[in-house]
């Protein structure tokens, strides 16, 4: 049937660009391949709570989409996005932050990990230097290492990144850009103080050095309490990205860019050249829902839970484990414990899918090898029964590892 | 309210990387808003017919959706995208083209412009070698721009690629991998011919060379009758962009990557960094939309309407403007016409929005500053009543200009 010569089956050497070397090995993959077994109960995820998704409010609001205008929805749209829904987040950051955003600097975009990749593609050239939280978030290792910078990290501590090491960083070696998540970090759930945030802001703003502030979790403090942002004494500066993922449904894929129209413009230039623009239908379901529900009542509901369920996490570790630390976050969907001293975090994740817990190993949030002793708890999917049993199974493993290792 | 020192308004200035400098001068953002001005007659874009769209049965699938599992629909979900429309597209590969397609060599994209993106992300170095016909499609160009290679350009007739040049390019100048859109070409409408294809193959067979087969229309000929890919030839060596853009609706966003597994493991992990994957939601309702309705029957309406608006445009430009010379297209949605010798495109562009009707010039489907004498139409959005209409108004400033010149 096929052209003999040509179909031969002989394997061909794809030439690849240098970059894709530069890719550290992924782990997301497996974690999703982890997460869909059910007989795992997973914490190495990093998926919201599905019960928690108001799946009635959001078919309601595609139900009026298609009968207002479904033409217009399904139909090929502008590169910036809805503008009502653009309006819809600026509004938010200046009634909840104090923040004077304007729809004109909202970009958006395909979830904020988008952001990542687009604001990278903008800023970085190979061997450009970038600063990041030391452990740092894998998403964004992974989609700023395809455009070949040299990492400088900063230790994270329960205060925000070590401002000793930070300024001496940003004075000998400036960065392009120094990617941060101020608010319940992933993976350490810590929270920057206020008074870091002005402390990094200070010195930041004389240097043409730009703070990225991902802010995917801002809206999950348990105290139900906003943090100001970076970009709050900062302002020229700083650019935040943020997400719908958290707080309605990640399935969408809608997240934005909030940044001066000055980068916002080549950042415009990006998105076109990568997709022309992201999903409108769902761009329009989205802001239906935001206007005729209940958005700070719906965000309550699902602190209350993980504030719950990390309370339980947290205390399961100190009564189970007590001989690893854990971080205690303010918020957000993570914590991470640190494994008692020549327990290996690959060794844990390994032992623990065998008793069918998964944990995420801290390897891929540092980029120098680090992370051995580091694993990652997502406490926001499983609900308390879940928790928990996977604690139970993981005590197991824990402990069983340290007494053989004794 | 603001600290004084740092909002005090000075312009800062970024350091952008060098990739932004490449990129061309866009069009495409010019042309959403000149498209947007209900008084302007836009052939200048590239929007399928709304009134084609499929409202009702989209809307019936994404009820169904929601009414079966929407926690998962708006949930996260794996990169290469969900499965059984992945089987969906490799079947309609093996009924309708005899190309022996599987689900594992399709990963799903928003839309066929991001394969453009994450190709040319994977294939592309600094200075690498880019094959692409002249004229060449411009999301084409902005995409692999950003990636800083060098265009090679070969002529394209309406056979196809010229295949002596093409030889001698390949021979003299190796490229990473030619670009082309061998069914209904955006901007010109031209398709190769099955001996065009045989050799372009042949000439391909035997080097590292990728054929990159965009094809975005080949669900479009007005005779209903598939053109066998390339990719039938090459087997390898080819890769095959698609999209539900022009055949159901383009404001999911969705299209696919076809390619050997060896090319989409790398092509995986850029989607991956680039936004985690395509819109979960509108993926299932897509895959619904499809099994519970007939395609082919759906692309059939589509098809004999943009017949009938391309012979259409076709007439009118040999009554009213005998001094142009244009293509005839076999299907898809543009056509191409050559201005009259020392009649500027721009001019035309220009003048054209005065007496509201929209052409796009054809610079920007020009690396090397060509096409100034050339203006692409689509004939896919406007109905008859539009088109006639729109001839009408731009016969007045083709034929105004004409006379002006002489």
């Amino acid at each position: 049937m096929y052209d003999k010569r040509i179909s031969s089956g002989e394997t061909i050497t794809f030439v690849f660009a240098r970059r894709i070397q530069h890719a550290p090995a992924s782990f997301l993959g497996e974690l999703f391949r982890v997460s869909s077994d059910p007989s795992i109960i997973s914490f190495a995820g990093g998926l919201p709570s599905s019960e928690l998704i108001d799946t009635e409010g959001i078919s309601s609001a595609a139900q009026d989409v298609f009968k207002t205008d479904p033409r217009t929805a399904l139909q090929y749209s502008t590169t910036d996005g809805y503008r009502p829904l653009r309006e819809y987040i600026a509004d938010r950051y200046r009634s909840r932050l104090g923040v004077p955003a304007t729809a004109d600097e909202i970009q958006i975009t395909n979830g904020s990990q988008q952001c990542l990749d687009l604001f990278a593609k903008i800023f970085l050239d190979p061997g450009d230097l970038v600063g990041m939280e030391r452990p740092g978030y894998l998403g964004a290792i992974e989609a700023f290492s395809l455009y070949e910078p040299e990492f400088l990290t900063v230790p994270l501590n329960h205060e925000g990144p070590d401002t000793v090491v930070f300024e001496k960083t940003m004075k000998e070696k400036p960065v392009k850009f120094f990617y941060g998540i101020p608010n319940c970090q992933n993976p350490s759930g810590c929270t920057y103080s206020q008074e870091r945030r002005k402390e990094i802001a200070e010195i930041l703003s004389d240097t043409e050095t730009v703070f990225y502030e991902d802010d995917a979790f801002g809206e999950l403090f348990f105290d139900g309490t906003p943090r100001l942002p970076i970009k709050r004494f900062l302002m020229e500066n700083t650019v935040i990205s943020g997400s719908f993922s958290k707080i309605t449904a990640p399935g969408m894929r809608i997240g934005w860019m909030y940044a001066s129209f000055e980068i916002l413009k080549e950042f415009n230039i990006a998105k076109q050249a990568a997709d022309l623009h992201s999903n409108f239908l769902c761009q329009q379901i989205l802001h239906r829902y935001l206007v005729t529900n209940d958005l700070d009542s719906h965000i309550r509901k699902i602190v209350s839970v993980y504030r719950r369920q990390c309370q339980l996490m947290c205390d399961l570790f100190d009564d189970l484990m007590p001989s690893l630390t854990h971080t205690t976050p303010e918020g957000g969907m993570f914590l991470t414990a640190e494994l008692p001293s020549g327990l290996h975090a690959m060794k844990v994740f390994e032992e623990g899918v065998r008793e069918k817990v998964a944990v995420l190993p801290g390897m891929p949030f540092f980029v120098d090898g680090g992370g051995t002793n580091i694993i990652r708890l997502n406490f926001s999917n499983a609900n308390e029964e879940r928790i928990t049993e996977g604690m139970y199974r993981l005590a197991k493993v824990i402990n069983g590892l340290s007494s053989k290792k004794s």
